[in-house]
C-alpha cells in the first residue's frame, strides 16, 4: 500500500499549486459580462495570440466549448462528422442533438485519427431533401478515445482542405491541444488555423481548476457570447478563475513534455508485466490505455485491487484501462504505480 | 427503347389503380381529429386487429410514424438503438436529432439485421452521468439499406428480450412490413409483439398514394395524436386517403409474392450480365441491389442510359444501384428491364 | 330537435362534394417527391399565380405550414412576434418551441390585428446578448382568436414596414385568407406581398378534405422541402387531394360571401336571443363568437343543450361560444339554428 | 465628479472582500465531478440545511439552474406559467424554448407577483390534443422585474396549491430569495417548501464572484447533473469559487438589510428630485426603479450624464431607470450619488 495516494485517474484531477492559488487571490476582477474583469480580458488576449485567432470567450468548461460552437456552427437538421470516439459523442451526455439537434456522421479514425478522404466520404449528397446537411468537421485533438494520439499538422490541413473545399466548417476539441503542441513540435497556432473554432481546456495537464477559451472569429465569438448565456455559462468575476488559467499557461504549458516522459515509462512498465497488454509506441502523449489478458482478471477487477493498494486508475472502452500521467505525479510515482499493478495482479 | 417506361426506381411510384380510385371517391368521410371520419377509425380498427396492439394513428407518412414515436419514447439527450443504414439515420433530413434531441448509437447488421447481444454491447452505462442515455432500440424490417432483409422472427425475439431486460422500449419502421411478412410467413402480429410501436406503410408494395398508420399501447397512441399535431399531421376528412389504405391491405398484401418472384428474376437475370456483381441469395423480397464492375461504368452513368432507354432505377449507398418491383411491373417488363439494362451497358 | 344535424363547429367539417370527389376520383398523379404528380405541380403553378410568390409546396395540414415557415425563418433563440390569441401559440401543441425552439413575444391585437407601433414595441434590443433575438412576425388573416377579423391591408403593410426595416422576415398564417379576401375585396397578392412566406388552407371554408399550400421565394420553399421531410409531411401520389384543392380554388373561393352573409345572419339572431351577448359589427366573416349571460348558464352547457337539439357549436377562450358557417349550411339551417340556441335557453 | 466610481448598475457587480480572497486560496479541492471536492460537498449539506431539501448541485450561474430545472420538469411541448416580467422570459436569450422545446404562458403579475387564481386561469384543457400541455410554474423571487417586490408566503403558497391540485411542478428562481428572506423574516426553506426545485445565487447581494446552487429532491438532482453535463457546467476543482459562496453564505446573509435601508435612503431621494418619478413603498428591497419626467431628458440620457459624473445606473424595461444597492456600497454613497443625480438633471 502506498503512503500517499497515487491518482492516475485522469489528469483532471490535478489541484491548484500555491504559485496558481496565490494568482487566483490576488487577481484583479470585474464583471466578466460587462467586459469588466481584467483578467477575463487579459486571459482573451493572451489566447487570441496564442491560437492566432481573432477573439475569444472564456467558459466554465470544455465541453460548453464544444456545445456552444456545434450551435453557433450549424441548424436542426445538420450533420456533424467525427469521429466515433469523439468526446462530443460518447461523453456529453447527449448534448449534440439534445442542444443543437444536429446529427453525427461518424468516422473510423483509425485511433481518432481521420483523412480528407474519409471526410469525403462522409459528406452527404447536397442535392438530397432527405440526407441530413453535412455542416461541420469536428476534431479531438490529442483523441482521448485514439490513445492520446496526436494529430499530424499535414492530416489535418488533408482535412481542412476537403471541407472547406466542400463549404464545410470546422471545428476543434482541444481538451488536450498542449499534449499535441508540446509532443509534436507543431505551434498551436499552425494546429488553428485548420479550424474556423477551438478550444483549449485549463483543467487537465495545465493544472487550472476550472475553464476552457474557445476562440474564433470575431462574428463566431460574438454568436458563443449569446449560446453562453442561453447555456448558462455565463459568469461574474471570473478573473479568479481566469487567473489560474493565465498561471496554468505561463507555468505548465512546457512541462507536459515530461507527462509525456512519465507516460513512456509507464508503458513500457506494463509491456513488462505478464498478464497486461499495450500498444506501447501507440501511447504518444500522456494517456495509457491497455489490456488485462489473465483469466479471471476484467479491468474493472485490477482498476478496484490498485484503488486498494493506493493507485487510482479508471477503466475505458474497448475492455480497457486508462491511466493518465500529470503534473501531481513524478516518475517515482510511476514507478511505485508499476510495483502496485504488478502486485495486485499477482495477488 | 421501351414503349412504356418501366419505373424500378422504388415502390414509391405505384399508382392508385381503379379499384383503389373507386373506393377514395366512394368513401364515407368526416373530421379525422375529432375522431368522426368512420373510414379513418375502420382503418384503426383494422390494423389494431391485424397487428395486436390497442390503438393506432392514421399519419400522412411513415417518416412521421418514425418522429412521433422517437418522440413519444425518448426525452432529451437520449440515444436510439438503430442499426448504420437505418432510414432514421440516412433518409428523414436529420429529423432524429432536430426533432427529438436524441443521438443515435449505430450497430452494424449486417445487412440490417443486428442481435441481441450487438445491443447489449451497444447500450450506455447506465451509472454514467456524461454518457447519453440508451432508451429505444429501432429496427426496420425490411432493412431496406440491407437489401429488403426480412428479420427472422427469432432474432427480432432476442433484440427485445435483452432491450427489454435493460429497460429500453423497441420501435419498428415497417415501412415494407408486408413484404416481411409474406416472404417469411411470420404474422405481422408476431413482429408487432416484439415492439411496443410500429407502422405500416400503405404507399410502397401495398399501392395506396398517401399515408401509414403508427400502432401501440392507448397510452402511446394518446401522446402520438398530440405529437401528430405538434408536427403538422393533424388532417381533417383524411378518410378519402384512408380507403385507399384499406383497399390496400385487403387486395395487395398477398400478391406482395409476385414482386418476391418478380425480384428473384431480377437478380438472376443480372447475374448473367457481364459487368454486374449481385448476390442473389441475399436479394430476399422486391428491392434489388448490383454493383457496376465495367471499366469507365459508374452507378450513375448506368442508371442515366437505362432511363434513356425506358428503365427506371436508382443508385444506393455503397456504389450500388437499386431496382425495385411493384405491382405496376410485371414479369415481361422485368425481361424487357434486363434487355435494357444489358444493352446498354453493351453500348 | 333538428331533422338533420347542423353542424356550425368549425369550417372544418365539411365534406367533399361530389364534384370534387370526382376531381379525385380522375387525378393524374405520380410521385411528389420526384415532383412527378402533375396535379400537384398544377396546384403549385396556379398557388404562385394567386400569391404571387415563385414557389409552393403542398402540405397535410395548415399547421405543417406554420411550423415549416418558422423553422426556415428562424434559429435556437430566436423570438417570434404575434398576436396573444395566434394559433401558433394556443392550439399547435406547443409545436413552436418544441420543433423549433423560438420564443414568442405576444402583443395584443385588439382582435388579433396589431399595428407596427406595437410590433416597434416588441422587438428586442438588437445589441443585447441575454434577450432573445427578434427574428420574425408571424400574421394570422382572418384572425381566428379574434373573431375572424380581417386583416386592413394598410394595417399590415405598416408591420411589414416596421418589421423590414428591422430586418425581421414576416409570415403569415393564411387559414382563412380566402374569407379575408372575399370580404374586404383586397387580392391575395396583395396581402401575400407584405409577407415572405404564407400558407392558404383548403380543409376550411374552401372545403378540400386535405392540405394546404406554402409559398415563398424559390429559396424558401427550398429549405420548406427539407423540412417538410423532417417533420413528416412527405407524401407520394398527393395529386389525390391536391386535386380537391384546385377544385375549391376554382369553385369555392366566391362562394365564402355567402358564408359571410349567413354569419351575419346568425349574429343578428344571436343578438335578439336574451341571455346571449354579441358584438355584431365584430363579426365580419364566418366566424361568429358569444357569450352567455344567463344565470345558471356556461358556454358548454348552452353548447351540450344545443348538441342534443341537433345544432353543432364550441365553446372558446375567453369564456364564449364559436360557431362557423360553412358550405354546407345555408340560410335556413341558420334560422333553424337560431331556433334551436333559443329554444334551448329558454328550456 | 466622484473620487470613488459608485457603481450602482448592478449587485452583480460586487467584488470579492480580503476575507472571502483567503476563503477560496485556502479552499480544499478536488474534482467535483467525482464528488471529490469536499468544498463543494460542504456548500452541498450547507445548502440543504438552509433550504430543506435533499439534494444540491453547484452551478457555474444561476441562468443554468433556471435551463436545467426547466429541462427536467418537462418535455418538449409543455408550457411553463410566468410572470410576464420573468428573467427566463427576457434574459436567458432564449434559452427556454432553444433548450427546453417549451413555451411560456404568461401571467400579470401584477409587479411580478401573481396569485393561484390566475395561475388556474393559465393551466390549459388537459384534454386538448392541440393545446400546449401546462407542465411547471416558474415563480422569481424577489421579482426583479416587478421591482425586487418580495412574495408573501401565503400567496406563494396559494399558487403551489392550484399548481400541484393540476399536477403541475413548481420551481424558483432565486436570484435574490436572500433578499426576500431578509425583508419579510420568512425561512428560505419556508419558501422552498413550496416549490418542487430552487436556487440561490452567490454572484448578486452575497457578494461571491461565481456561481449558484440548485437544490431539490434526489431524484431531480441526480438528473440535473446529467443536464449540467450536457449544457457544459461540469467543472473540477470548484471549490475555489464554492468557498467564496460558503463565506457569502456565513457573511453576507444578514449584511442584505443595510441594503435594504440604503435603497429605501436612495428612494426617497429620488422622490424629492424634481424630474423624477418613483413609487417609494414599492421599493421594498435592494432594486430601485424610477423615471424620467423632464422635458428632454430620457433614462439614457441621464444615465450617461451620471456616469460621467461617477455614478453608475442601468436602464430597464418601461422606460425606467434601475439603481441597485449592495455590499460595495454604503450610505454616503448614496448620498453621493443623489447629489449627483440631482446635478446631473439640473445641469
Amino acid at each position: 500500500m502506498q503512503n500517499r495516494f497515487i491518482d492516475l485517474y485522469s489528469d483532471t484531477k490535478t489541484k491548484p499549486s500555491p504559485g496558481m492559488r496565490k494568482a487566483m487571490a490576488d487577481a484583479e476582477v470585474g464583471d466578466e459580462q460587462k467586459m469588466e474583469d481584467p483578467t477575463v480580458n487579459r486571459l482573451r488576449d493572451r489566447i487570441c495570440e496564442l491560437l492566432g485567432k481573432e477573439d475569444a470567450v472564456f467558459l466554465p468548461s470544455g465541453t460548453m466549448g464544444n456545445q456552444i460552437a456545434i450551435r453557433v456552427h450549424c441548424r436542426l437538421g445538420d450533420e456533424v462528422i467525427a469521429d466515433r470516439t469523439a468526446h462530443i459523442i460518447n461523453a456529453e451526455s447527449g448534448g449534440t442533438a439534445a442542444n443543437a439537434g444536429v446529427m453525427i456522421r461518424m468516422v473510423d479514425g483509425p485511433y481518432g485519427v481521420f483523412t480528407g478522404e474519409q471526410v469525403k466520404e462522409a459528406i452527404r449528397d447536397p442535392n438530397s431533401r432527405n440526407a441530413p446537411r453535412s455542416r461541420l468537421v469536428s476534431i479531438e485533438n490529442t483523441s482521448n478515445g485514439g490513445c492520446g494520439t496526436v494529430w499530424p499538422l499535414a492530416t489535418m490541413q488533408g482535412v481542412t482542405k476537403v471541407a472547406r473545399d466542400a463549404g464545410l466548417s470546422l471545428h476543434m476539441d482541444g481538451a488536450r491541444l498542449a499534449n499535441a503542441c508540446v509532443q509534436s513540435g507543431t505551434k498551436a497556432s499552425d494546429y488553428a488555423a485548420c479550424v474556423d473554432s477551438l478550444w483549449l481546456d485549463y483543467t487537465k495537464g495545465l493544472g487550472a481548476p476550472v475553464g476552457a477559451s474557445l476562440a474564433g472569429s470575431k462574428e463566431f465569438i460574438h454568436e458563443a457570447w449569446r449560446q453562453k448565456q442561453m447555456l448558462g455559462g455565463s459568469m461574474r468575476q471570473s478573473g479568479i478563475i481566469a487567473a489560474a488559467a493565465l498561471y496554468a499557461l505561463e507555468h505548465n504549458w512546457d512541462r507536459l513534455a515530461e507527462d509525456h516522459d512519465n507516460a513512456r515509462h509507464l508503458s513500457e512498465g506494463i509491456a513488462n508485466i505478464k498478464g497486461l497488454k499495450i500498444d506501447v509506441p501507440r501511447m504518444e502523449t500522456n494517456l495509457v490505455f491497455f489490456e488485462v489478458n489473465k483469466p479471471g482478471w476484467t479491468p474493472a477487477r485490477l482498476v478496484e485491487a490498485c484503488k486498494e493498494r493506493g493507485v487510482g486508475m479508471g477503466t475505458a472502452a474497448g475492455n480497457r484501462i486508462r491511466a493518465v500521467t500529470h503534473l501531481d505525479v513524478n516518475k517515482a510515482d510511476i514507478d511505485s504505480a508499476l510495483k502496485v499493478i504488478s502486485d495486485a495482479l499477482a495477488a
